[in-house]
This record gives C-alpha cells, structure tokens and sequence, in this order.
C-alpha cells in the first residue's frame, strides 16, 4: 500500500448557521482546506463527503456530484459515506484507503452537518436512525436515553458519582474557551453542569454534546503527488482502522465498553506500531460526559471503572499523561454529526504542526476516535509528524 | 496496488417484497453470494452496504453497523456508501479501493433497496433528492420529469422518432423473459410500450425502470487471500472508475450525453487495456429508454445520434456485436435502486463464468455502468476472465 499523508485542512466555525447552507458549509471548509494546503481544489482526484442525515434533514442525497458541482470541478470522483454519527471518521478511512490503494493520488475528504434549519424532519428523530429502527428507535427511545442507561449502568457497577463523570464537560469547555471555532468558547463550573436540566436520567443538559452546523476538510495525497509537487508533507497517516459492533445495546454483553473502540484501536495501535502511551495528544468522541470517560478506558489509558480519575486528576489536561479533546471536544466545540470525525483529525493535525488553539509542548502521534451510534460502528485514526 | 476478485454473488429476486425488511433482503443476498464463493460470511473484513434512501423511506441510517450485525458478524468494518442510482456502482467502486490498497483482503459488497413498503416518505420525493433540492428539486421536477427533458431534446437534435428509443424496453423484456430474478419476466410488444401510459411527456410508463425491492452482494478477495485459501478465482476487477458531473441538468453544455459516462468509461478502459470492441457483455443503466440509447453512444459503441440504430438493428442482443442488458436491464429485472450497480456486475460475473440465464457464447471481458442522478455520478466497472 501506498503512503498517505495530510497536506492540510480547514475548518468552519461551529454553530447555528441559519445563512449558510450544507453546501456552503462544505465549500467553506474545502477551500479553506485547500488554501491551508498551498494547493487548488482543481488538483483533487476525488472528493469525500461524510454526512449523516442531509436527506432525512435537507432532503439532499447524491452530496458527492453536489459538492464536486459547488467546488466547481464536476468531474472528479466523489461520493457521500455514511456510518451515523460516526461518519466523518468512516469517510476519513475510506479516503485513506483510496489514496493507499494508488488509484487517487491526491483526495478532499471533508464532513458536513447542518442541524439547525431542518426542512424535512426534526433533529431528534434523524439521530435514532443511528440505532435499529425497528426494535429500538421503534420502542421510542432517543439517542440520550440510550446513552441513560449506560450512564447508570456504569454508575452502579463501578460506584462512580455523577459529579466525577460531568467533570469531562467542565474539562472540554475550559479548552473550548480558546478555539475560535467552538460552538460553546466558555468556561463552565461543575455546579453548572449539575444543576442544568435533566435531559434524560441521569444525563444533564450540559453533559450532551450540542446540535450544531458545520464542515470539516483535510487533503490527503500520496508520496507521489507531494514529491511531483514539490511539498514536504508534515503529517502522515500512521493507520485507520474501522470496526463495528451490534447496533443496539441490547445484544451486547457488556453496556459499559465499547468493543468496537477496542478492536479498532487494537488494530490501528498495530497497524502504526504504536502503544497508548506513545499517543502525545487525542481527540474522543464524548457525545454525552460518560462516553468520554469509557473512550479514556477502552482505548487504553485506564482500567475499566477508572477513567474519570484521569479526569479528575488533571491527567487528560494540556501538558499532563495523555492531553485529550483541547479542541473543546464534542461538548463545546461542537458536534455535527457528520463532520465531527474530521474536525477530530483536523485537531490532531493542528497539533502535530504546532498551529493548535491549544497547543500541546510536544506531538509526534495523535489519535483521534470517532463513534457510530451507542458504538455501533467506531473509527480510530492515528496521524504521525514526519520527521 | 493489488489485484482484486470476485470470488461469486447472489442477488434476491427483484419485486415488491411486503413481507420482507430491507435488513432481510441485504441478508438473503450475502447468504447466497457467501454459498456461491463457497466461503463463510465470518471469512468478511469489511462489509460494504449500497443504498441510497433507508433514511427516508425506512427511517434507519448506520447500515453498515445494522448489516454486519444481522449478518451476524458485528465486529467487522462497515459502512454505507451513497451516490444516488448510482450507489450500486459506487460502493462495488469503494469495495474494490478497500482490496486494492492491501488494507482489507476478503470483503463483502452490497446493494439493498426497500421501495414498496414505504415508512415515512414516497419514493418520488425520495428519488428527486438525487437531483439540487434547493434548485431543481426545488421546482417540483420529478426525476422521470428531467429525463423527459432529456428524451424530448434527443429527438429534436438527432431527428429520431420515439418507436426507435421506445424499443429498447422492448429489448430488456425480451431478456428478462428468461430471467428467474427478474422483476418483470415476460416480453411486451412495441405497441404495448407506445400505448401505456404517459407520464412525462413523451415518457410512457413502459419505457420508466419499475420501482421495487432487492438486494445483491458480492465477495471481492485480494491475491493472498485467494491463495491461503486455496481458491483459484475465476474473475478479476480489470478497472473500476468513477466520475461525476454537475448535479443539475441546467448546468451542462449538452443534454444528449452524459459526461461522467465519457469520463469514467476512458479512465476504467484506460486502466483494464481494453476498448470497446474489447467489451464481450454489458449491462447498462437503462432508467429510461432513452437513458439506454444515450449509455450506448457515450460508452463508444456508437456515434452521438446512432445508438437507437444499434437497437433497432439487433445489434445489442445475446449473440452480436454488443451484448447488452442481458438480464432484462432496469427497465424488466427491475431497478431497486442502491442495490442495482451491484446487480449489473453479478450479471457480468454470471457472463465471465457461463451461469447466465441468458448466457453468451464467449466472454472474456464485461462490463458495467451505474449512473446516479441523471447523470451526476457514474461508475464504469470492467470485469475479465482469468486465464
């Protein structure tokens, strides 16, 4: 296989978009991304869109000819990968494994949701299509009541207090303050995030990732393309590996691990060579507080039941053990669905160049996980600076 | 890059499937291409799902994680690939990236659509999202709408009648005849064609692909994977292309050719080292009867203008000089349209193996093209014979 390297990305701002289309949003990162990149979009072989719900919510498909028609270069390769909430990180493989296979030399691979504005559907009802329709979402459940019953799960089994989870919302928001792209750039208190409204018992409002629009974009190239380019490329991809698990949490024999997360870093720490502790810097997909506290575990950084002592002992901080979601995370920088696993990248590869709103001393490997429904479907991308 | 093969497919029969679900359909068919490859489903790395309206119309999103599980192998990668009519082609297309880049070595593809049996919206609302919802969409134009645009603009420019284009209805219902997964499995006259019912100006009913349900899988094996299980394949991934062209009818030069056609049949005989008078069998994405004769032109068997000639001259059937639509085509198998790229290519590899229902005599190398909005997205695959 082929080498694959960033060349580098942009990003818009998270938030309630109301002037700005799927497709502005898209275009707004992709240029950016291109710009960033020192290269012009008429270079690209190929265009990835990550999206989840543009058709439930805009009723747009087909995004791969729509956004290759807005970018103004019809013609290329492009098309639309979906894996619900974890479809920015599923199109980031599928564009890795197109730049790895030789066929495409150099690809924009970017994410886009837009969650406000909504034509067709409303926003609650587009995100339980990420678990079974038709004997879960069927039950009435929403995409917060599930992740409930994690929570509680993992509460009781472990004896873990409520107040030692909802720090992961006061640590996101704290970092979040300084990146001029997050949804929520303020700092939250501990007495706030408790004493929000109950979403879904135990979860509080300020413990759920937000609804938000935006676009995330990266280009990826081959050695090939950067050498008859003349680029030195910064970041490469060390692995991407992809894994699933059953969709609903009913048939899983443990609701506090996510086995998807664990068989994909597995693989992709294999893949890059890498072990946890060789991660300088990451990036989790902590849709609710509770989830980032099971990803610290089951990528490998605490025992199970543990993870929030990493949180509440400074260790996922800037300069501590294992600097985690200093883009603000899902929590306060944002969270459109289909975007989020590339603004994750995006992070990781900020980080790695040393242009990070919060920028770590040292990063030499990121990683950047992103999840698919109740961890139906997890992607764990490692980047690596090229020295 | 490695060498990609099919190693066998099974397809469901094509029709209004009320009593089963789209999970079941995609299941029914990855069972059989499993028997067919004569290896087991928990042999899979990846699984690949093509669809291209779950959401709307069964309100279920995450078919990758929602197939693997039903398949009874969570744990495998897996994602969904969207390009409107063209997800078919599309995910065959990200299927075969997957095995060449070395990544993944035996993974199983699919295309699945339920369009009777609608849950939330109607297949024609969900059919014209693969066109601009703001601006054509937008309009109230319905897809069989725009290719009447498309029809009546052919006519004009080339002076061709409609019982010439009519006939390639005629031609696919021939075939389907004798095609035990057919949709529509018997023959109509010209007459017939020419007297149903108008439903876009000058399209008739009987010149429109059928709506319905079905799904077809395949297995797709790298070199190493074929040799540590001591499996000879018997057909190869010659070339696989993809292209696009602006999402909207408004924005193109001309009418009477799709561009991303042109495109993408270059690159993939390009890359296969074949011409056309190379191509043994083919099946083309016959939506309606003129999208048939424009297919036929763009992919160079005939001159811009000509292609209903071929047609009309029995050029295109079993054994001539273009075999074409042998299994009755979009129009008479049936069009259950996220699953029919990969129905063409089962067709081509039936071809290759000398297990089609309507067989040729000799054929070394087909091929198959998928078209996704009326013209937005198209995918060229070519398959050969190993010798």
């Amino acid at each position: 296989m082929e080498k694959v390297f960033v060349l580098g990305g942009g990003v818009t701002k998270i938030g309630e978009h109301w002037s700005k289309s799927l497709r502005d949003l898209f275009v707004e990162a992709a240029l950016k991304a291109a710009k960033n990149s020192n290269i012009e979009l008429r270079d690209m072989e190929a265009v990835y869109v990550g999206n989840m719900s543009s058709g439930e919510l805009q009723g747009q498909e087909h995004l791969g000819s729509l956004m290759a028609t807005w970018l103004g270069i019809p013609g290329v390769a492009a098309v639309k990968v979906e894996a619900a909430c974890a479809s920015g990180g599923a199109v980031f493989h599928q564009a890795y494994l197109a730049v790895a296979s030789g066929v495409y030399d150099c690809v924009l691979v970017g994410g886009v949701e837009k969650m406000t504005d909504a034509v067709v559907h409303d926003v609650t009802a587009a995100l339980i299509m990420a678990d079974d329709a038709e004997y879960t979402a069927f039950t009435g459940a929403s995409f917060v009541g599930l992740n409930a019953l994690v929570y509680r799960y993992y509460m009781e089994k472990y004896g873990v207090k409520q107040e030692d989870i909802a720090l992961f919302s006061v640590h996101d928001h704290k970092y979040a303050a300084n990146n001029p792209y997050a949804q929520y750039p303020f700092q939250v208190s501990l007495e706030k995030v408790l004493s929000s409204p109950l979403i879904a018992d135990p979860i509080r409002l300020f413990e759920c990732a937000p609804i938000g629009d935006g676009a995330a974009a990266l280009i990826l190239c081959s050695e090939r393309f950067a050498k008859e380019s003349g680029i030195k490329p910064e970041v490469e991809v060390a692995a991407s590996a992809l894994a699933t698990d059953t969709i609903s949490l009913v048939d899983r024999d443990d609701l506090t691990t996510l086995a998807a997360t664990v068989k994909a870093a597995k693989k992709a720490y294999k893949k890059a060579g890498v072990e946890p502790r060789d991660i300088d810097v990451m990036e989790v997909h902590d849709a609710f507080t509770i989830l980032g506290v099971i990803h610290l575990e089951d990528l490998g950084f605490a025992e199970k039941g543990k993870g929030w002592r990493l949180v509440k002992e400074g260790e996922i901080e800037k300069d501590s053990k294992i600097p985690t979601n200093l883009s603000g995370g899902l929590k306060a920088r944002g969270h459109p669905v289909g975007a989020t696993g590339v603004y994750q990248v995006y992070e990781i590869y900020q980080q790695l160049t040393g242009t990070a709103p919060n920028q770590v001393g040292k990063a030499e490997v990121g990683l950047a996980q992103s999840v698919g429904g109740v961890g139906g479907t997890v992607v764990v991308n490692i980047l690596r600076r090229v020295r």
